[in-house]
């Protein structure tokens, strides 16, 4: 049995219901992997834990949902500790960083992930900011040190393609990439094609609990550009950061927009797209008119879907029907049991 | 600049039309990938070259188009040198092995590639025999020997999927797998709903240049049972061999049951399909009767098509637009380019 110490920062909608399944699944990871985590710590907004014998999930679990902090678990909790500092306490083996994506600084994500490379922690995030922001620094980093960096919820939960992407475009196969990343907005643009208003379709988006907190972040486009710019990086080992993309939102298309492309046979997506190599150096994230039989416009609101234009493979396609808020913690999971079998 | 010495086996329809690609593709491997390939050795049916210092692809290519064979380059050739001792004279870097699938015996494919391993080579394959008869014999050795083993092509050209696919397996991910792995068999089947007979519809095949030399390798599922094989052991690491799939092929379908689908709004598809992990080991390839919206029964006849059904990670689907028989040498050359660039 490998038995891994992790620690997790954030405790909102990356962090619980990944929780929740390193409890329901435990005996599973076991059994057919070989895998055991070993929470040694963890911080919330108000404070931290540090357990160097490990805390159990369930009682960090139930910490957080009585008292609202996991600093108030006995004997071990730390009120007022900072995410940093439970890092650099708590000789964890990996990290596990589920904050949100915020805007526009990446922290306080990105000294986390950095300080925990520093200290030879393997680290897996859901957070796209410190990618998105950074270009390759964080995964420079993790290769010097030796270390282990994955963050495929971040690159776009529900599609498992990192390494798939990663060998077409570090062979010179990848000409193009694009595709629909984004629920929300797709949500939205589908529900005005049965003739919601933008308002309804919004709130509709909102009361599913799969929009982010800010719209802004769905419909303007960003929440879709950092996870253009952390696969385009990955795949051509590319230096794209968050400025470099030519981004515009679903909030200027008009119902007579809709309608229009409707009578054409074409639907308007919110299409992140990039090209690299042999001169071609461009990134966008737009609304894009495509007919109706287009790969990228065949899904439904809730599939991502993935397009790349190879030099000899074709054109190759990759979706997940019906990829769910609930698939986000199975995939972070699934990073965390990649690295721990590969050690 | 990378230089890899490299060897082939074969001359037929996988490595001929590689040879033209290693042509007029050396400049870009050069200045976008830093590789260059320098052709030691090469063997057909009446004989080989061994040249080490190298033979230009050119002149390969020109000794066997013009003389039948590569034993007739002035200097270098070896007529009646088998392809294994060609190997073993050759002192390549890599062994790309491309001879036919040859079955019940897999050979000499399966001893090329052992004993190039055991010489301490890289090998990349577009056999399907070898890997298909002999489950993790091949991989296991690689392991052993500390020499990196690509077989893309064999598992089925134009889903460049093997890496994703395995990194879900081997996380406890994947639960089942299916596949349309067979032009052939999906041109017979398009050809007939369209209102070709049997006959007719294979004629057709085999003129568009993409099927088996003896049609009961790709209409008796036997392609389609390697590349399923080859897939399943790769993503669970598993150790099924051919003997275990229960394989039914297309020859079966009469022109009712045809009509019959079509009406109901559906199709017959010859689909290779595995189960493993959990109790579960079940390995097959039939024809299956889908529904029209199914994500198997959705693509044209020259589409390759990979559904897996995940954990956590709802369907996955990975399809390849219009695969067609050039995109199989492009295959291979990326397979040499990754094994190149990871050294």
């Amino acid at each position: 049995m490998k038995q891994m110490k992790v620690c997790f920062t954030g405790f909102g909608n990356a962090t619980r219901p990944l929780i929740e399944l390193l409890i329901s699944e435990a005996d599973r990871l076991a059994a057919n992997c070989g895998v055991s985590f070993v929470i040694v710590g963890a911080a919330d907004s108000k404070g931290a834990v540090v357990a160097p014998d490990g805390i159990s999930a369930k009682a960090l679990y139930q910490v957080r949902t009585e008292t609202g902090s996991v600093c108030n678990t006995p004997v071990f909790g730390k009120p007022g500790m900072t995410s940093l500092e439970m890092i650099e306490a708590c000789g964890a083996d990996m990290l596990v960083e589920g904050l949100p994506a915020n805007l526009p600084t990446g922290e306080p994500g990105f000294s986390n992930i950095r300080r925990a490379m520093e200290l030879g922690m393997h680290v897996v995030t859901a957070n796209k900011a410190p990618l998105a922001l950074h270009g390759q620094v964080l995964p420079e980093l993790a290769k010097k040190q030796g270390v282990m960096f994955r963050y495929g919820t971040a690159a776009s939960a529900g599609l498992p393609s990192l390494e798939m992407g990663a060998l077409l475009g570090r062979s010179d196969e990848l000409l193009e990439m694009a595709g629909i990343f984004n629920a929300t907005s797709q949500y939205i643009l589908e529900g005005m094609r049965s003739g919601m208003s933008y308002e309804e379709a919004l709130r509709g988006a909102q009361a599913g609990g799969f929009a982010e907190a800010n719209p802004a972040a769905d419909t303007e486009g960003w929440d879709t550009a950092m996870k253009t710019v952390i696969q385009a990086n990955t795949y051509w080992n590319a230096d794209f950061t968050l400025a470099d993309v030519d981004r515009t939102g679903i909030t200027g298309l008009t119902q007579e927009d809709i309608k229009k492309a409707t009578e054409e046979g074409k639907s308007w997506c919110l299409v992140g797209r990039a090209a690299y190599g042999e001169g071609k150096r461009s990134i966008s994230v737009k609304p894009e008119c495509l007919p109706n039989d287009h790969p990228l416009a065949k899904g439904q609101w809730c599939d991502k879907i993935l397009w790349f234009k190879t030099r000899t493979q074709g054109e190759q396609v990759h979706y997940c029907l019906g990829a769910s808020a609930s698939g986000t913690p199975g995939n972070t999971l699934l990073d965390m049991v990649a690295i721990a079998r590969s050690l």
